[in-house]
């Protein structure tokens, strides 16, 4: 039995599993139709997304759909459509572009979503426009032996932390898997093509758009304009090309089955921290009551904005993490030092531009001796504004860019000795050891 | 009693020295012209430079040319010239483009220099060459009444440390005073005209010739493709501009008189190094047997090749000097470190490149932890190869680009505490604490 058979025995739901799900799919479906009928309304009900699609794994969502003709003005559709949902399945109102019901029914989680029955793909205008096209696309296309490929290439997303469009994942849908193993024909020639992407590569299935720009452009085979890929960070790319040339040249069922990695203890964390030579700083903010999605790419923005600022500052980060916690989001780095030299050489203008006149003023008292000439302009030994990375960033956190909702006034700073007695063991092992899933 | 009266009273030579020198030029010419015609050849003797232009300060050179009729072969030349040199003043020889006799005659030091007569200045084809026409053209245009103009600046110039287009200098020469005073009109004019001057400024007192790249560009008035300032440094050329502004807005005899500066005591020194909280190291190296001018120039050389390795390893230099001894060379620096962080983050190769696997079989088994991904790249933590500046010198300094002749390998190198000890303080006192001359 080959290896992908066997991941596959596992990853793949049971018969009974599929037949238990099948038969609160289309209770389901029958209940909202019922319930719709009394509206007098002509809604066309239809699964889409993998249930559909036949290529989930196992515990999947149900996604049902509830196509109004074009006719109905759009605040009836939500009214309708959304009250017929909760009350089925005693579900909340979710917004992304376009709010729907997310609820459980029979066990089983449902998205019920109300939209339009387009006639075509043209008339898309929000991503819960395209859902339907993107299902009925693969749906004519993708070949019944195909489904288990694109299953084993999500389980293999899934276990190399790749899996999923999200904002802290930055990586690759349930649709762009469909599209890979339609394009490139099997699990195996997915890896085998993604090992040969490089930064900027296009993949376009049906006729290729406009220009787009991001390392990784896939061409929406239903709307040309679009990139299927336009979440995937470059990071999560280049994770996905190492892990496929790795799989291919010693395949394992750790890539879809990682080990859950265990935290090292604090006395070991130390050791690799002293063993570096290197220094740890910790930034925490209480955590803001806003969606996740939406909170990640807030984190990821303010992980960014205070590496340019310790770089910009010269305490030069060496890596950095982050977690989000109930309460707190934490953002570990790991320094090249967090303590500068008390003084630097400011470089002033050149000695011939009026600039010069006011930089001598301003500069001729100062402690560390006068402005002096170098290269043609006026240079003057300063004063650091900060000598250390917790003072820098106390000052500058504010003004560096962090996310919108993320509030630098409730920000704690952990030194060198208190991250190495306080953060999270869980986060310092990933910052100190980061190594990939499959390789723990 | 204007000021500049005052000064120039106490830089121009008196009457009697005048008489003397008269003299003794007379007699050393009356002297070359009867033991040169014992060879029979038809030689013209001539002085020329600020003797013959009469634009000399206190105790000058006399420089006398011996033309040669262009028929002469180049060895009679040197041999017939060299050798009436010889005798007359007991002088050695000196090489510079064209071998001449330095020597001293009736006290006076005296330039006894072999070369042609030639009838136009499109045949120059050395500096020697164009000596003559330098002193032709400054005498048939310099007014009476400008030569003493020409004397305050030179007399500026040397005050505040920028006369002088040899090597350690980087400045100006004497023609280019005289020719400033005849652009400009006056030792003030010239001041005023200096202080709008900025980097690439051009100054064609006759015709501009051809595009020439330079912080200041001087069109040789004998010789369009010449640039007179080419030896002037954009940090000298900034020092004139900036003492000529400074002078002009609050005149002082401090500019032509500066005090000597007085070196700080060792205690001084180190309160100052510890006020900045920088780092001092010092190279020495032996003094080779070479020519002063040249091995100046070899020791800006070494001095900027070692900076710019102390930058490019991260231990930023503040500021650096250097000085000759009898028989030692030594440059200074002023560091923000002088030890680095043990590990640094070395960035390897994008993760799709052909050298990516060559980067992870080099680094796998890496002591700081395996290759991670960042912004699609290989990123490595690695060891430095050096962690203090003295380490890296003793190492790197042969590979850096020094000057020729300096042997890396008799190099010393003193660390902060030995500089302390062991630097001259008059080197540590320019470098901690760099002032302007008229400042002093």
């Amino acid at each position: 039995m080959s290896l992908e058979s066997e991941v596959l025995r596992r990853i793949k739901p049971t018969a009974k599993e599929v037949e238990s799900l099948n038969s609160a799919a289309n209770a389901l479906k029958k209940t909202v139709d019922d319930d719709i009928e009394e509206h007098g309304i002509d809604v066309e009900t239809r699964f889409v997304g993998s249930y559909a699609k036949d290529t989930y794994l196992s515990d999947p969502d149900i996604d049902l759909f509830l196509l109004f003709p074009e006719t109905v003005p759009h605040k009836e559709l939500e009214t309708v459509g959304l009250s017929v949902g909760e009350a089925i399945t005693n579900g909340i109102r979710m917004y992304s572009e376009h709010p729907y019901i997310r609820g459980k029914y029979k066990g089983v989680d449902v998205d019920l979503v109300p939209s339009y029955a387009l006639k075509t793909a043209e008339k898309i205008r929000t991503a819960v426009d395209r859902t339907p096209f993107h299902t009925q696309y693969i749906l004519e296309r993708l070949k019944e032996e195909q489904k288990d490929e694109v299953r084993l290439l999500k389980g293999f997303m899934k276990g190399i932390g790749v899996y999923g469009a999200e904002p802290n994942t930055r990586g690759f849908s349930g649709y762009m898997c469909e599209l890979l193993v339609l394009h490139y024909g099997s699990f195996l020639k997915a890896l085998e093509g993604a090992g040969e992407w490089k930064e900027g590569v296009t993949i376009s299935i049906e006729k290729k758009g406009p220009p787009i720009l991001g390392p990784l452009v896939v061409y929406d085979p239903v709307d040309q304009k679009r990139n299927v890929a336009s979440a995937v960070h470059i990071d999560t790319m280049a994770l996905f090309i190492t892990a496929s040339k790795a799989y291919l040249s010693s395949p394992s069922e750790k890539f879809f089955f990682p080990q859950e990695r265990q935290p090292y203890p604090r006395e070991e964390l130390e050791r690799i921290s002293d063993r570096n030579g290197s220094r740890l700083i910790t930034v925490v903010f209480d955590r803001p009551d806003v969606v996740e999605d939406n909170l990640y790419s807030q984190l990821w923005k303010t992980r960014y904005a205070l590496t340019r600022k310790l770089n910009d500052f010269d305490y030069t980060v060496l890596r950095a993490v982050h977690d989000m916690y109930e309460k707190k989001l934490e953002i570990a780095f790991e320094l090249e030092r967090d303590v500068l030299s008390k003084t630097y050489k400011h470089a002033g203008p050149p000695v011939w531009v009026k600039a010069a006149d006011s930089f001598i003023s301003k500069w001729k008292n100062n402690v560390y001796g006068p402005p002096f000439i170098e290269d043609g302009c006026w240079n003057v030994i300063a004063e650091r504004m900060y000598f250390t990375a917790k003072e820098m960033l106390a000052d500058e956190a504010a003004v560096s860019g962090i996310g919108r909702e993320i509030d630098p006034r409730n920000m704690k700073i952990r030194n060198h000795e208190t991250s190495l007695n306080e953060t999270p063991p869980a986060l310092l092992t990933e910052l100190l050891d980061p190594k990939n899933s499959w390789e723990i």
